[in-house]
């Protein structure tokens, strides 16, 4: 059987929509982000970042870099098993002490990833509590799709971000059902906010379990970094609180927090987190250095914030159309896939500009866009040269009447 | 509505059966393993762990932690985004490269996990191929149940290590399926091979495509640590082989390889692949040395087939049950959960020898183990210390007869 055919064919249906990925291959250059070095022909040696989630560039934080380096030599550079197998490290269960400390929860629980923890944290309480049913807000990310969908449970979707239309739905549920309503704080792609109030409200009223996404907040929003929950005072309404260590907070690995038993029984049930290698003790203290860091301080996001708001108003100067929201995201939209990497390439290659063109299916067909992600070390000068560069472009293609 | 009473009644179950998994938190000791600090207050300060599946320490090797500091300084602590935005690292590329060399394959594909390219690729084949039907081996790991569970095609299970029972299920299917057989080369709970080539003869009479987990093979067999396919020379053979950078390579992370269409095709439509930030670029550096340290050296696997050899042969002359097996896993079946954790904890708490019980969901119910792995850095003191223990317990407790 010609398998690799089979392949093509599906492969050339995404190369002709002008779907087909092609990752940039850099170097990142610590102690200099956002520059990278790239290795891609058409660019040129040294390129700036300005897409990536490494949000704060905490991943060139020097304490977490020290707490890695002593941590390999001190316990070698893997965790050696799964969890329960040999793997279990000291540096994980401090890790996990930091992040239920981090969200005013009484217990954590680490996974490999932020889409890990979801896809095993969602599918198996939708699978093994009695009669669940999950109310998914219609724009989460992939990763709670994938739970859900593995959990073969009832699910119910609802508009995004509408506290009504979640109601309504609660209400048509029976009685003896076990709610679950998930949602996000901060949706990446578009960058808005979740009324997390009304949806809060709105779930204690019919009794239902929350499960909020913090993976775009955790480190960012929050006097100590703990996300929207923390900013709006909610963490101690929302009955889970999953993250990321993989961006604000510059490493990798995902988690989970809430109640001992809730903890406990995602740890003593979950596939996803039981028949894995665990994650570094290297990769755990690096994380719960930078989580302790953005604990006690705020400069980097306030610098980020001050950043943000300079480049959004420079687009508007400019009249460059862009999403607004009350977030750190920048979205510009182009809704053409091919159009919006001609316009990347161009950056890379004239300008040494690196933003990835975000096509289906990370978001849906007719809303390419550009994503913008300002941080704390993108300098004025970065920002105007970015600007610039837009500015020219949009001239030169009038691209603008296209993407208003 | 009580959450917390619905999840402390199912723990109560795990509890009530002798199913509840406690984890022994450990600092493994860089340049003293298989030695670990212990941090259990009923455990002696210090122990030698015996089940770690860092098979031949390479988790301390100087290169490979050499390799990771290094790129922590070059690159920073994580890789800053997914595969697609931002988060392609040179570093990956190469390993990606080394891999696809290790199997002698066209190409590769990192993940996060093995856990994760297992699920991954093989709900992305399942659900994308037309016709899929996948055939599975009965004892198969969890991370590719759920992948096959995922994919929802149709699944078709043979019976362990069985060619003909697959030969009889293969021919049952319409010609029109396109046929996956997935199967795995050392199975890590009872530690038997299976007969490769009669699996790969009976696939390829059939135009079934091959799919083999090694696992618990690479850097293990094979003259480069390319696995049982490449001891049998059967690599190219097969069309997929998925792998781990966390046990024999002592890092973490896994892998796919197979031809260039096969891997594009997993990159370009795998949502566990897509939507998770990339390794971090010093794991991906660590890895690759530890993969051409392996390659280039055998030194470590012969020790540890010494030492295999050394620990089955003094199991025998105390007459302590273990199953047979060609490989480097030696399982003592205890047979029931509860015994199980009592030797395993005054083995850990007397002697200060860890070995985890392994109860289910790991193995099935009735068929609880301890699974004593072997390495090159276990003393003949190491193995001596062990046989008396095991030798004492055995007679204390006259367990030999329940469990012959
Ligand atoms: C909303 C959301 N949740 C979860 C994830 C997965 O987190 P991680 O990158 O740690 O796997 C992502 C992105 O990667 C995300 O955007
Ligand atoms: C057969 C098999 N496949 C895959 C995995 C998953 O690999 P990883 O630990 O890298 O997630 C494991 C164990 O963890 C395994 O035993």
């Amino acid at each position: 059987m010609d398998f690799d055919g089979l392949f093509n064919e599906q492969l050339d249906v995404l190369k002709d929509e002008g779907n087909y990925r092609i990752f940039a291959e850099l170097e990142r250059r610590c102690g200099a982000f956002p520059r990278a070095r790239s290795h891609d022909d058409d660019a040129p040696d040294e390129v700036t970042v300005w897409c990536s989630n490494d949000y704060l560039g905490m991943g060139q934080n020097t304490e977490v870099r020290a707490a890695m380096k002593r941590v390999i030599d001190e316990c070698g550079a893997g965790a050696g098993g799964t969890r329960n197998i040999s793997g279990t490290n000291h540096h994980h269960k401090v890790l996990e002490a930091e992040l239920a400390d981090l969200h005013g929860k009484e217990s954590a629980l680490l996974f490999t990833s932020g889409y890990v923890s979801n896809w095993a944290a969602l599918s198996t309480l939708g699978a093994r509590l009695p009669d669940a049913v999950i109310l998914s807000d219609e724009l989460n990310h992939a990763s709670m799709i994938e739970g859900m969908r593995h959990a073969r449970c009832q699910k119910v979707i609802w508009k995004h971000n509408d506290p009504e239309d979640l109601d309504r739905k609660l209400t048509a549920l029976p009685s003896n059902a076990t709610k679950i309503v998930a949602f996000e704080s901060v949706y990446s792609m578009d960058g808005d906010i979740c009324p997390m109030q009304e949806i809060v409200e709105v779930a204690e009223k019919h009794g239902a379990m929350t499960y909020l996404d913090e993976v775009h907040a955790v480190g960012l929003y929050g006097p100590r970094g703990g996300g929207i929950s923390e900013r709006e005072g909610l963490a101690d309404r929302i009955t889970l609180i999953e993250g990321t260590l993989g961006k604000a907070y510059g490493v990798v690995g995902g988690y989970i927090t809430g109640s001992e038993a809730l903890c406990d029984f995602v740890r003593s049930f979950a596939s996803g987190f039981i028949f894995t290698t665990a994650l570094p003790p290297a990769v755990a203290a690096g994380a719960t250095t930078s989580i302790r860091h953005l604990k006690a301080s705020s400069a980097e996001r306030k610098r980020q914030r001050e950043q943000v708001a300079k480049l959004r108003a420079a687009l508007d100067r400019e009249g460059i159309p862009h999403l607004p929201n009350p977030s750190h995201i920048i979205p510009v939209m182009i809704k053409d896939p091919v159009k919006c990497r001609q316009i990347a390439d161009i950056l890379m290659q004239d300008y040494g500009i690196y933003v990835q063109p975000i096509n289906y299916p990370t978001v849906p067909k007719g809303t390419e866009r550009l994503r913008f992600t300002p941080g704390p070390l993108h300098t004025d000068g970065d920002i105007d040269r970015l600007v610039t560069a837009l500015k020219t472009l949009w001239k030169q293609c009038a691209i603008a009447h296209q993407v208003a």
